[in-house]
């Protein structure tokens, strides 16, 4: 079945470039191993107009299209399904940085070029790509954008959304939309960009972006903090706003428990504070200089160890201490999985009320299920907590998660929505989180998006089953 | 006829809100008086649910809706044909600040409050509401949303779309979509919010939003610098933006007819630089204090002056002299109209084209029309010049625009076109760039842009005519 349009693909795209035969598990088995799809073909077009051309063959044929980055997302929203009939459609042959306009800060890319590389590039024209996130040795710039990634520098440069400025686009009916603008300022018409930002391959396939550049900062130190509650953080933060403003390019929090399963399970990596019921990461960028900024940023946290904030903290002396701070905080998630599969949140909520819905939740978990143990870490600034839930000390993981996950989703999740949050801050909605959103998002909205869906994509051929 | 319509009406939002009779100008006739429209009735709903009730029954009878705010665009997007069937729906009662969250840094806002308003009660609660543009007076923050507006801080803080995190709309099936949240971090669907900002009620009526609020900066200064090219103006920008970082929120060119004209209508108005080929305005905030401020600030016009990119600059001893340069800045369209109609463009562009762009159209302008007059100012920093085109002197003014505005257009939005350019940066679409959005954007983008359309207000009942 469908002979014919694998032929069609192979004299389009290269037979190459249409694979059928072999292990294709690197791009039918999502990197965390939840998922294993099967697909009718893996297309790895070289173009815009070849992803174009895919896309008026697959349609013209009555054939599903699923895109894929780096395939490093968290929802399962770029691996096919097991029918054999989708066809895969990665982007990682459209690698190419097409551009850097100095004077605009501006820089083009394909949506195949990895995180890190758009970094690089950015960073050896004397620029700055702030998109900063775990996976960013292997996601793609694309899948950032179709997933509108968060990360951790969030608080000063926005999500992926707000680092983009042109998008393009091959839509369902195979047409190459071109706005790959450079502007700051362009209201001509409804903002398809945003549209297609965040959609996870629903609506379109990204193929490459305009983003934004910033200049490099003279300077950038990391401290780390400790303190005693979620509310001394919260104080804390604000008095950073004020003190720093633009400055505060990060503030994450991680509880004891966090810290304690990264002690425990890397003991190599040396924490620079005693365990503390919070700690938390602060990066401050400066474009004065290194001497300036560290009396800035020695300043506030004095004045916060002066107003109780914080008990302790160490500002790091070296580039080296800094990715040692920040290697800490990025091994929680490493940590827990050495501890055992778990129950994962991507919550946000308004950061005026994170510590009521912590102590309340926290306070549900542990009557529903004693000894349970929370990983409960994240970008505080943001308000983006990943609210991770280990079941007891001893007991098996694997079961626990079987569980119990539903009932601790819809404990975490009721919660979220009675503070006013959003059950998905950045990982996206994807398969695993389709339900949640129809269970979960107001109607009316969920019908706007629907009837957009609809208009857009009449035949629901681009990653049917995922988001809505 | 619709008398049945308008009973309902009066039942619903009371008759002294559904207006028939006597000078309803305020509402029909634009501000500038370009457009003068008939409704059939102006309504003035008080809440959401009234706006909700409105629009159903205006389904419900096949009529048309124009929603308004302060009336001050632009662009005639916001008042009624001349055909008496359609609804003027104001949102001037909608008009309460719903709440602010100091720790979450938001403020919720109806509709129809005024922009200073929003940003007196931002100021009260000892925060920054940054959207700032020269019709804050009367404009609506809900007008500011739909049409996305920039003004003079979208450098550090971007358009209104990037200060908006959750909206309340009611749609065109009459349905209050409630989407007013506070998060930073929300991945759970389709990007509706900035489908509805800038869609110029078309989409949707905008009735509240959460916006974001900023710590005040505990030290502002305002400077001007007089040079001799748009490169050097260029290249100022860059050095200020890699030295000051998020500091620098405003960076304004104004070329020498501007202030000339500025020096001939209002001579009272001191001029502190003597007249150059261009003069700068840029605006500094940081977040330590004034004297540091100060020195930074002082220090980047300093090396600007060793690197001859300006010849000369002022910076303001003090708060009242800020408001004196800003002033004279914000003089420039007073003094335009002065001067006699002219031909008005809101142009954006890549910042790297701009100084070939302005030589090559003021050339093409100048053999073209001999004595023409330009006056070309607007917020470099992002691209963003009011490029107007003032007759020969001593010409009539309304004579020349009534013969050469549709050339003079022409000749700029095809250069526009050719340096990757906007012919609609700030000010939206409307009616009077309807017809440029159908010959200039490319058909992909407006057949995606019809779809939504057709999508969302199927019966084309919302602002019909406008846009797309």
């Amino acid at each position: 079945m469908h002979d014919d349009l694998i032929a069609a693909l192979r004299a389009r795209l290269g037979a190459a470039n249409v694979l059928t035969e072999g292990d294709l598990s690197a791009w039918e088995l999502d990197w965390r191993k939840r998922w294993r799809g099967k697909a009718l073909a893996v297309l790895r077009p070289g173009s815009a107009d070849e992803v174009a051309a895919a896309l008026q063959l697959a349609a013209a044929h009555g054939v599903s299209v699923v895109p894929q980055g780096g395939n490093t997302g968290l929802v399962g929203g770029g691996v096919p399904d097991d029918s054999g009939t989708q066809l895969l459609l990665s982007t990682q042959r459209l690698n190419k940085v097409r551009g850097i306009d100095a004077a605009n800060q501006t820089i083009t890319v394909e949506a195949g070029c990895i995180l890190q590389s758009v970094q690089a590039a950015a960073d050896e024209a004397g620029f700055l790509f702030p998109l900063s996130l775990a996976a960013e040795g292997s996601a793609t710039i694309g899948g950032n954008l179709a997933t509108n990634a968060g990360g951790t520098q969030v608080l000063r440069y926005g999500n992926a959304r707000e680092l983009c400025l042109g998008l393009e686009v091959v839509n369902a009916q195979g047409e190459v939309w071109s706005g790959l603008t450079g502007l700051r300022k362009d209201n001509t018409g409804y903002d398809l960009r945003d549209l297609f930002v965040g959609s996870e391959g629903t609506l379109g396939v990204i193929t490459a972006a305009t983003l934004k550049l910033f200049p490099k900062p003279a300077a950038s130190l990391t401290a780390m903090a400790s303190t005693g509650t979620l509310a001394q953080c919260q104080a804390l933060l604000g008095l950073a706003q004020r003190r720093l403003g633009a400055g505060l390019t990060g503030f994450e929090v991680m509880n004891r428990f966090s810290l304690h399963l990264v002690a425990k399970h890397f003991p190599q990596l040396k924490q620079p504070l005693p365990p503390s019921d919070w700690t938390v990461l602060l990066e401050y960028a400066d474009a004065d200089g290194e001497d300036t900024a560290r009396q800035r940023f020695e300043g506030v946290l004095g004045d916060a160890l002066e107003q109780e904030l914080i008990n302790d903290a160490a500002v790091a002396e070296s580039l080296a201490q800094s990715a040692t701070l920040w290697h800490l905080r990025e091994s929680i998630p490493l940590a827990q999985s050495e501890e055992g599969l778990n129950v994962k949140h991507d919550i946000a909520l308004p950061v005026s009320a994170i510590p009521e819905f912590c102590e309340r939740t926290d306070a549900a978990l542990a009557a529903a299920f004693p000894g349970i143990r929370l990983v409960n870490f994240g970008h505080l600034g943001d308000g983006n907590l990943h609210y991770n839930v280990q079941g007891p000390e001893g007991g098996s993981a694997a079961e626990f998660l079987a569980q119990h996950e539903h009932t601790i989703n819809t404990i975490v999740f009721d919660a979220v929505a009675q503070y006013g949050g959003s059950f998905s801050a950045e990982h996206g909605i994807g398969a695993l989180k389709r339900d949640e959103l129809a269970l979960r998002k107001s109607p009316v909205a969920l019908g706007m998006m629907r009837a957009i869906k609809q208009a857009l994509d009449p035949k629901n051929l681009l990653n049917p089953g995922r988001v809505v």
